[in-house]
């Protein structure tokens, strides 16, 4: 019917505009599942094929596909329901026990990383306000991508996989007081200092209330909640119902959407049924895909026109990798060198994070284009780097066995 | 943080654009999970709280959603995996044996309820194209609706549902056809007879090829191809990407996408293990609810301003449902009349199909603002009509035991 070139094809999609949802579809999650074998075979983590996949059929690659709205959307999805699967593998309790060793981890990992991109970029010649941006882009850690290889591998249980987790949720709320503040910088009239000290103590009060009472709370509403229920599927409709809501509180009290999907899948963990786990992986499958290539998608390698581009690039790229590396291991040197240095290779990925930094930078007209390509490039590459090393850091480690279900894997 | 009206809450949700996603999310699942709850409890099917809820949450409602383009991606690819779901309990030798019932069956549930749209639009004055149009618009059955209440109550193997589904696929062809004239009249040119006869012939093959070799063809190919395969989960990621070429297929060919999802599922119903089933309704659960509070979402009120307009609504709606159960009944009434009624009201849901022909219409100026938003009213009170009746009129069927895993309910 395509030959026709008549309105007869909207029968099938519903209005010109997602005529391509289909073949959208088809692209993305058959090339993500399609380099995962790849990576597999070539023994790296499944995840890297799809973030590669993204680069190979977006504008960087073959430009079959274009990250749109939709596209965004499934992304955020997959992402929230990523990291619900990681924390209900995850006991609250056994966070607040590697407490301090994640906060003193996420600090240094917040610190190194915004004095050596800020640092890089006022040797450059670059102004102050664009240095600053570097730096908050450098900062946030987006734990996604390493809480998908260790759950993989079966370790979320190791020490170091718990101070990874606590150190990301520490991590967003220390970076979203640093886009407060460059933010309001970059606006005329200087920080509001009054509003940003409200949003730390709320936002704080919001992940600390979670994690120390959700568990409880869950463990006493949710069960009783979903027998007196009579709607097929109960435990899963009130369970994502509860995941939206805590995304939502999130969001409305200041950290990421996702910290609240993993404090959500936290507090249920304790509860949550074998069939619910195998549920919520059947959605993850489905949508983690779209999330994995939106990285990839997102890259724009248009900007490396001139070369001195290039070096900056290659430059911040291995200063993001290093900082965040060197100052989350010192942070978590307590557990010996070994295990300092997991934490501080899973922390490195900015993934997603770094990139809304960086747009927000251009938005407010802080950041150049090229300078905004860059920080993309090393948000998407920190991502892509990251699993390959964890995956060696991790060998010889035992997967540690759970009394709950079998660990997530996503490919 | 969000009292601080500044560019930080885009940290969250990366662009204002997708700033609502968590909170469209919530309400949208919430609502549809909430209202099936209470449905439920009046003894009717949940699925007509999802349809209701798209009601009270939109335009006709409280107005705190709006029908997007978002929202209709997600509707898609939920209607995609649950006639997905509703094939994969379904063996294509079962819907070859009741070929004929079906086929008189949709041959009359069509022509029935054209003549009957047309005639009523002709009595009350409106053009002869706009006429048309209405007949058109109540052609096409939307068979997603049926199929979930029969699977819910466990009767997908009763023949009553095997003539419904097959009637349901002949039914898209036929309505294709419809679409196809009455589009070309709506043109200038008049019909391109000769293209309608290759879409014709290109979807009959494409429908007969796969309902005859899929199965046996993806019985050999796709456990191979899975064992040899080693990304994680690779049956789901087999079967998905198989849906979604499905799918494409089924748009290219000229049939509806959900026809190609669910002869795809039909494909893999003899090979499909148990696991497959649940991550399959994992995915399920959490888009279905989504393509039903579409639904509802798009019902518009405020058409109905004038008096004769509710009386053309009301007069339409009673002949949409009668001429279809009437139809498809007479043509399935070799089963007996208890039979042929179950297929006959299992038929009458329009659902989104009978709202795209409507847009067509609307579209190439051959419809008015009143008469699209009749035809939206049909298709949606059509839809919700039927879950209950369907519910009465198979209350003492037993459910057919199956060898293969438990049925899909969702809800």
């Amino acid at each position: 019917m395509m030959w026709m070139n008549q309105p007869v094809p909207a029968l099938l999609v519903a209005g010109g505009e997602v005529d391509k949802l289909p073949l959208q579809l088809l692209v993305v999650f058959g090339f993500a599942k399609l380099l995962a074998e790849v990576a597999q075979r070539l023994r790296m983590p499944g995840i890297v094929g799809g973030l590669v996949a993204g680069i190979v059929i977006g504008p960087s690659g073959f430009g079959w596909i274009q990250y749109d709205e939709l596209l965004h959307a499934m992304a955020e999805l997959g992402v929230m329901f990523l990291l619900f699967q990681v924390g209900l593998e995850v006991k609250a309790s056994e966070l607040v026990r590697v407490g301090k060793v994640a906060l003193l981890s996420a600090v240094l990992g917040v610190a190194l990383p915004f004095v050596a991109g800020w640092a890089i970029m006022v040797a450059a010649g670059h102004p102050q306000i664009e240095s600053i941006f570097m730096g908050a882009a450098m900062v946030a850690t987006s734990v996604g991508i390493t809480a998908q290889v260790l759950a993989s591998k079966g370790v979320l249980s190791h020490r170091t996989a718990q101070v990874i987790l606590a150190a990301a949720v520490i991590d967003d709320v220390l970076g979203l007081l640093v886009l407060a503040v460059v933010s309001s910088m970059a606006r005329a009239g200087g920080a509001d200092w009054a509003g940003l000290a409200v949003s730390t103590v709320v936002s704080v009060v919001f992940v600390l209330a979670v994690a120390k009472y959700g568990s409880r709370t869950a463990g006493l509403v949710v069960p009783r909640l979903t027998q007196s229920l009579r709607v097929d599927e109960a435990e899963f409709a009130v369970a994502v119902t509860f995941l939206f809501v805590m995304a939502l509180l999130a969001t409305y009290s200041g950290v990421a959407a996702i910290i609240g999907a993993f404090l959500a899948g936290m507090a249920l963990a304790e509860t949550a049924s074998h069939h619910l786990h195998t549920l919520v992986r059947g959605a993850g499958e489905l949508m983690v895909p779209f999330f994995l290539a939106s990285i990839g998608l997102q890259l724009d390698t248009s900007v490396f026109r001139s070369g001195s581009t290039v070096v900056l690039a290659l430059v911040i790229l291995a200063a993001a990798v290093a900082s965040k590396w060197i100052g989350c291991g010192l942070g978590a040197f307590s557990l010996g060198w070994k295990d300092a240095a997991r934490v501080g290779a899973g922390m490195v990925p900015r993934g997603e994070v770094g990139m809304v930094v960086a747009q927000v930078g251009l938005k407010a007209g802080a950041i150049t284009q090229p300078v905004y390509g860059v920080a993309v490039f090393m948000a998407v590459l920190t991502t892509i780097l990251a699993p390959p090393v964890l995956n060696f850091l991790y060998k010889g480690v035992e997967p540690v066995p759970r009394s709950s279900p079998p660990p997530v894997e996503l490919g």
